[in-house]
């Protein structure tokens, strides 16, 4: 629902794999897309904004928002990659989970925006999220996402070693997006961390899945130590999404809606867990 | 494609968390379904047998198949949760990842067989995957789900605290699903360890990502090493799957068509990745 203004410039999508380049086709399989079949510069290289979530419903609804809002001419959006005008934007759901978003970054979006030789390009995901202590609603603007040890850090096994990347976000795009909110009515708007879990039920603390150990009391000292380190919100794909930007040259940010906040609400706005 | 035999008793399907009992209700999200507006007893307590996949296509088909083969009375399968007659099954979906399939268990399977009453209940979760060092086509029937690091583990974070579960699958399972693949031709079918990675790419060595450090020999050295340590395939929901199962009293299996083999074709069958 935020507009979003004019990304300033950060250069061309990168692909760090040498690999690719002496591969003569490259097929992006999701896609139904390849390197070679496909003139993917002219298809897609005036690209500058991507808005990714989780959901192929809410994402075909976000792009028909978005046409109507742009004012461009309405067009079968079933295949919601189809190209589209000057301010070209493309709605790609990614399923739930960083396994799931990075197979759809990796595969697909990145390496499109790559071949289509693209420049400057932004990327926010949107999505619903549990708030930590904020009101209902609110839109948590992500600064840095962090793991379940409250650490700005995506952690991979790549052959057996461990990898660890960093999830530090845009700053420029940081500082930009809160005055976009400012033009909408009642849309309380805040910048601060993300905590990103492995687990939707246990990271959250949630009280309500199959399997639950821990008492109600520790469930609200863990989300109280967290709210007191500056995570305002918990979800299940920002790290990667964050490291994955920040090693591609996109300029990446989350921007949420519709949130749901934890089950036990906020005594106070100063310490809400407490 | 398997047809599988009767599963010996091994009773309820537990929920270890005590704070559900006193929940009045209970609303299991994605299947729009909840303990009190519905009598799940009545409409779910006789199933035996449950077949989950990543893909809600693939499920829909599946379902219609084993309809055809079970010989029951034909019916809208759209919502693939609808009761079903004497010899239930359902088929269900789950996404991509651990985290994904992880909601779907916890959130709605597993609670929907315990609100249910269900009893003796045997899980199979069918799917393709890269197979190691094997013929492409093969069905793999997995023993155990092991990590990156070539341990029977799943680790999780669980209020800042790290907690480990095993990934053994139910024994008697695994000794009764070959004898099934024997009636059908040309299946080839073996039993052995099954990798789970949280990373599609990185997980399996893939070298046609966006990012990549690692050269072809490395990935094979790796590889080779996955298979000497008796691992036959790899995908990404095996581990929370088995350690899911053997906590709430389940007898879980995987059980993989239509593989596909990593891009390196085996050099020979006794140590094809060398």
């Amino acid at each position: 629902t935020a507009s979003v203004g004019p990304a300033t410039a950060s250069g061309p999508v990168h692909i760090k794999n040498p690999h690719l380049d002496s591969m003569e086709e490259n097929v992006l399989y999701h896609l139904d897309l390849g390197k070679k079949t496909h003139n993917l510069p002219a298809m897609f290289g005036d690209i500058k904004l991507v808005c990714v979530g989780s959901s192929p419903n809410r994402m075909r609804a976000f792009a028909q928002f978005m046409h109507k809002q742009l004012g461009l001419v309405a067009r079968d959006l079933q295949n919601i990659c189809q190209p589209r005008g000057a301010a070209a934007e493309t709605g790609q759901w990614h399923g739930m989970g960083t396994p799931s978003i990075s197979i759809m970054l990796q595969e697909e979006l990145i390496k499109l925006l790559h071949h289509a030789k693209c420049r400057d390009v932004t990327i926010i995901r949107i999505s619903t999220s549990g708030g930590l202590g904020i009101e209902a609603g609110s839109v948590v603007i992500t600064d840095m996402a962090v793991d379940n040890s409250f650490q700005p850090r995506f952690e991979l096994v790549v052959l057996g070693d461990m990898v660890v990347r960093s999830t530090e976000l845009d700053k420029d795009l940081v500082g930009e997006l809160p005055a976009c909110s400012k033009e909408i009515p009642d849309l309380p708007t805040l910048v601060g961390h993300t905590m990103c879990t492995y687990d939707f039920y246990k990271g959250q603390g949630r009280l309500d899945r199959a399997l639950c150990s821990f008492s109600s009391e520790k469930k609200l000292e863990y989300l109280k130590r967290a709210y007191d380190a500056s995570m305002r919100n918990i979800e299940t794909e920002s790290s990667v999404f964050a490291a994955l930007c920040g090693l591609c040259g996109l300029k990446g940010e989350f921007s949420r809606g519709r949130f749901h906040v934890l089950p036990a609400p906020p005594r106070s706005p100063a310490s809400p867990l407490a």
